[in-house]
């Protein structure tokens, strides 16, 4: 494979950003038409496939909900003046809220009103999938000034018998086995949780369409919990082809790295982002596997357990701004997602080159120095580092160590390593054995 | 099984306390009279059986040997005074002193004194078990008193052929599996080891026998170490059964607990009392297993290496006032023995309550929001924290993890992943198989 | 076996140090008459074996290289007057110097000279094995006063076909399973690197020449890289009797010992050494393998991977001695050498005595006071310590354990419980099982 990373970074940085922009105002939801035109969106940048799975159809433990839209939805004062817009922003409606019209008491609405009381300018985002309610999200301000007798509602949504629509991409390698790259695409306007993962993906979806990778890479554009349990039902059989996987987001934001481990906390993809992420020069951190956080949670459930992990940048919860209007168009920069994606294609090229070798001279070093590859008087072309690269594959390749292996016993990034690799396959003093290059 | 803590703790210390003080003037040994009315005490708060084992009965590498009984001793000046007298503590004679009645020199007399310099007041504990001898143990003030030229000894005590006497007890379980509570019990005036050892055992055999436990429980009461190797030599094809085990002692003095693990390392016996002790708040402390201490060097020895482990306050040789006079009313307080018995109620709880169990909705998570244990908006009844502890025994309930692993790796107390499990049974959620229910 | 340790430590140190004095004027090379007079010194010590492979051998990857002969070499200013001789170090030649006679302008001959800017009096040590060229080692200064136009060179060197030679000498033991002692021995005047090893490896020799030793010991004095090639392909089948070596080098320096682990990292050797060092009450560094330094990057290739580690006082490269003329007679100490040959007797006495023993009263502990090796009352003969030894040896000797197992889970030293093992073997308490004592 080629090297993934594109020349211009800036470039790439700012088309992830204007992805983000263009997909904000749309009202998303686990279902309905805001999840549509998104996919719609995406396929200017990737054949993408649109899957529609229609309402009442058995996922394992669940059923697909009902198709929910909106079109409308406001507060009115009863001098007919908008105190509270949908128009203003998709935050202000409870996600999911079934459709209303009403004169209510201040007191009766106040019990279907949210908002954050130590961010008196923030509005919360609130869903009710999975039981049927109504309600308004507003800034604390708001609510504190909502102080007339009565008010007039009305939600102009819809829940009806539809379907659950889900993105998915393919992009074929020289073997069936997968890496899953898995964003929920279902939060309407909320840019790093998940705009930023969406944007990310998409962009690395075209990078490896510009090669021909080792392995196939399954790109899941799909709505959080109903849409990852959707897929796993449809594809149960399908599965177990996935040899590693990511769930991308919150990739926007100016924190440093975390990785959440997948449930097996020692597979390769576990260990190669844990590797990447300590040779970057960065700060990061990795969280165990817990069964709380994004759809990683139905990848790693038990009767899966793929070995699937989470990288964001903050996690979930972990940043004030979650889950409110503040997780905006400020608060996600093009340098942060540029950063995300250059760690993600690191991994790629680490999961792509991580492979067992065997040493074709295993007894005593080859003699490196009469192949013009090691210093005779002094240290070679690369410096003693390069060297000890190479004296690291031959005593390590025997057919027990892959790429990583070797990288982390030498203490060396796993380039340096892969690149050794590369020059001792040329000069045939190492070999890959044809059952295990898959 | 029902909970096992009685609602009134304060009234359990104070009859474990007043068993103390009615026990502690008795003088016991590893056989004879003192020990075998020890046992007859103690069949008032439970249906002990009370086994004799004949003198010269071989018992592995060893010989039970003969039963020493005393009926007074002293040391008299030639006025006729007694300045050592057995009546006044039976810590004054070296137990197992074979008979002596003669008048000798201040030096011939010295040469069978011991005393602790550094305790000027205390008395010290001195056993000769194996070695035919006779000895008296005095305070160092008294000690520096004999100034005289001559005095008379008397040791009027007999050693012959008799038993070797000790305590049993079963409470039967659902299964045969059996949980051992071993405890010394020839100790004489020494309240911390092993009175407070005797009294535990005794109320946590009368907690245990108002249940129907899933273990049977096994008390013994023996002398140590040739009682634990004649119970050994006669059970041993039962010894197997023991699936875990622990040595009660020293659990009445003021210092934190101390668990010294089993032979093995990692038991369960080891992991729960770890666990119970992380999880009390309280300092503690684990130490390794040494091939000395009490009993447990027998149940441990290579030949057996039963699961069984010595869960004590602090424990012996590591208090001054241990095997000395100072080991008395005053040093043992109720609180802390309760404190050590609610300790043991823990660690019971937690082996009946530990098992393993199968997610029956392995793929994906259940849908926990239908049936009401789960948040639909904002946290379910119980808090995130249980909603927590709901997901992890999902998770990990993969026949694999037992709730002790789960609770472990969870981080959360034993028994709220145990209720977590309860509700998630209820639910049929989860089954235990039946071949791993005993 | 007896033990190894020589009573006069003062008497051998002087010894080796006479003998490092003696080697140290002799202009040594990976082939020629340097090496070969080197080894008929040593044979006056011990009856060592002088091989002889003939130049164009093949070995493994590697050909056997021309022999290399000196007999003089100067430079000279065009008055006439030597400015850098052979005659007064060795060193000032670089290593397999190609013959040269020729007048060369300073700029010319500027090319060709390599001196220590950093320490203007010290001369490099240069080698060119596998590259034919020429050159002179200067101190600094020297290098620095060389401004005349014109110098006339001579080299007086041969390279033509003659052979490798290595030295090689083994102690039989009970078993022909081997202890391999690998020193390289190719240095000119150099004497930590490595007539120290050679010194401490002859002397080691006669040692365990006294004895009869259970393992045989190999011990190789071979040219570094190609040498310990050389010995492997000619022994290729009989490698692996090797049970464990260490490569000895650079033993006299005051520093610290330091050993570098076999590529196994937990192989008896690398557990023997550290558990020796770790008692020994003296600072100690443990490296990692890595496959840079010296043979063992040979014994410890994949397709060998021998259990040989190397122990050093400070590693190659680490000292600022290291490879030019400041690493002489001064910088070497009898009593660093001294400390260093205890350390390895140490070594071997705990490699000979490590076995696996079976407890033949595994269950419960036996009767030790009947047997007098117990105290009845208070502590035995050699204290509460040794008693610990007995009961850790009891307790461990489950055929699983061996000795070093015991030490190192006792926390006590190796021959501690070597000798708690002897007397319980006397007292007919323990056994080693015949297939198990070799």
């Amino acid at each position: 494979m080629q090297p993934l990373l594109p020349g211009d970074l800036e470039h790439i940085g700012a088309d992830m950003y204007g992805l983000i922009a263009r997909l904000y105002p749309i009202c998303r939801s686990i279902t309905g038409e805001g999840f549509r035109s998104t996919m719609r969106i995406l396929q200017e940048f990737i054949p993408l496939a649109i899957n529609e799975v229609p309402s009442g159809t058995k996922v394992f433990d669940w059923t697909v909900p009902k198709e929910w839209n909106i079109r409308d939805a406001y507060v009115k004062n009863l001098r007919g003046e908008r105190v509270v817009s949908f128009n203003e922003s998709n935050l202000h409606v409870v996600n999911y809220s079934t459709p209303v019209k009403a004169r209510l008491s201040r007191d009766e609405l106040q019990r279907h009103l949210f908002s954050i009381p130590e961010h008196p300018k923030w509005i919360p985002y609130r869903t009710s999938y999975y039981k049927e309610s109504w309600g308004f999200c507003v800034s604390h301000e708001v609510l504190e000034s909502l102080n007339e007798p009565e008010y007039e509602v009305c939600i102009d949504s819809s829940l009806a018998n539809g379907s659950l629509t889900y993105g998915e991409y393919l992009v074929p390698g020289k073997t069936d086995r997968e890496v899953l790259i898995s964003c929920h695409s279902c939060h309407p306007s909320l840019c790093n949780d998940n705009l930023s993962g969406i944007a990310l993906s998409v962009f690395l979806a075209r990078c490896l369409n510009q090669t021909r990778p080792r392995y196939s890479y399954r790109f899941l554009f799909v709505p959080g919990t109903i849409g990852s349990i959707t897929w796993l039902a449809l594809n149960e059989q399908h599965a177990s082809r996935i040899a590693h996987g990511l769930v991308v987001a919150c990739v926007g934001d100016p924190g440093q790295m975390n990785y959440k481990q997948s449930r097996r906390g020692n597979a390769e993809i576990d260990r190669v982002v844990e590797h990447v992420l300590k040779h970057s020069g960065k700060p990061y951190k990795i969280s165990r596997f817990v069964p709380y956080g994004y759809d990683e949670r139905q990848y790693c459930s038990p009767g899966f357990n793929l070995p699937v992990g989470s990288l964001t940048r903050t996690p979930n919860g972990q940043y004030p701004e979650y889950h409110t209007s503040a997780d905006n168009l400020e608060f996600v920069r093009p340098e942060h997602i540029v950063d995300s994606f250059k760690t993600y294609l690191e991994i790629v090229e680490a999961l792509e080159a991580n492979g067992i070798y065997y040493n074709l001279n295993p007894k005593c070093e080859p003699q490196l120095g009469r192949r013009g590859i090691y210093g005779s008087v002094g240290g070679g072309e690369r410096g003693h580092g390069f060297e000890m690269a190479l004296l690291w594959v031959l005593n390590l390749a025997d057919g027990h160590a892959s790429t990583l292996d070797i990288a982390e016993k030498a203490e060396m990034p796993f380039h340096t390593i892969a690149e050794a690799t590369e020059i001792l396959l040329k000069h045939r003093l190492l070999e890959m054995r044809e059952d295990e290059a898959g």
